[in-house]
């Protein structure tokens, strides 16, 4: 059964470490081996994996993003968040993870971000099995 | 099985919504719960999610991706689409939706996307469910 | 059993054709019909699909990826490869294509891509048929 995790964001743009919650889940879930999907039910949100250690590279990631794509920009879209639109497209929406012995297999420097590109808001994380 | 549909785009950029498309084989697929996999095998298409309530939201990614990836710019493969290639490398040729109970668990706002840079052509997109 | 592949790449920044070795993979494995999920554990490097046939088009994708986000840029990270956090953030770091007869289903012109942004380095690729 898919499940529902709730994901609080705190900032406007963020990339929110949420390796440890998914981790958990995991845990709990009890299944030994095979692919976990995450999925993002939104559209001004995203997904990635990257650096678990140095803070530094989340906030360069988050500039870089808004130096392409500002947040007032040429956009027509009425609501003013283009910006978030166009930067969770980029990012994606999933991401599917393989695990053995209970693990995910992530990389050693590896983290799950949850990407907040128009918050802050509560948000939502749908996990599945395979 | 592996299915394929067709899908036709109209214009030489194009974000094409197909979640109806998409909802209706999952319907007659018969399966309750899982995971759709919607795999676009073509190099200068992609697939993604976003808004699928105001189409000025479609006009302004492609409207941003045009000015940060041009279509006439400083490229060297002789078909003139280096530019598609780009773009549908960022914006990936895959997605996995979990579903349940037949439905996708799209997000309220949450419209599927097939994203045409070099067209119009008739397209393929595969469908698998696990 | 998830699997690991051994990528060696050769440049600072480079696209890997690694179609062959994937597909060799799938063949030895022996499942003939499924989803072939391919995960990059790093954070300097991903994964993408392009065109097998002109390598003008890794070119130019490549190129383009660096006028966007230049690899000295205004950036804090103090290791000096945010702008390779950066690109495999953007390429993604997972891929699921579906396979049927045991062959990958890939389109005519489609290859398989290790998109290595800090290198040349050794690298890993997690195989995982569903």
């Amino acid at each position: 059964m898919p499940t529902r995790l709730t994901i609080a964001t705190q900032r406007p743009q963020q990339l929110l470490d949420i390796t440890a919650q998914v981790s958990q889940w995991l845990t709990i879930c009890g299944k030994r081996e095979g692919i976990l999907h995450l999925f993002v039910p939104h559209t001004t949100a995203g997904i990635t994996l990257n650096e678990n250690c140095d803070p530094d590279v989340m906030r360069d990631i988050l500039t870089t993003l808004e130096k392409l794509i500002p947040t007032h920009g040429d956009y027509r879209h009425g609501e003013g968040n283009s910006h978030a639109h166009l930067k969770s497209t980029l990012t994606g929406h999933q991401v599917a993870i393989p695990f053995a012995n209970g693990q995910l297999l992530l990389g050693r420097w590896q983290g799950i971000y949850f990407a907040e590109f128009d918050g802050p808001r509560q948000r939502e994380l749908i996990l599945h099995v395979v």
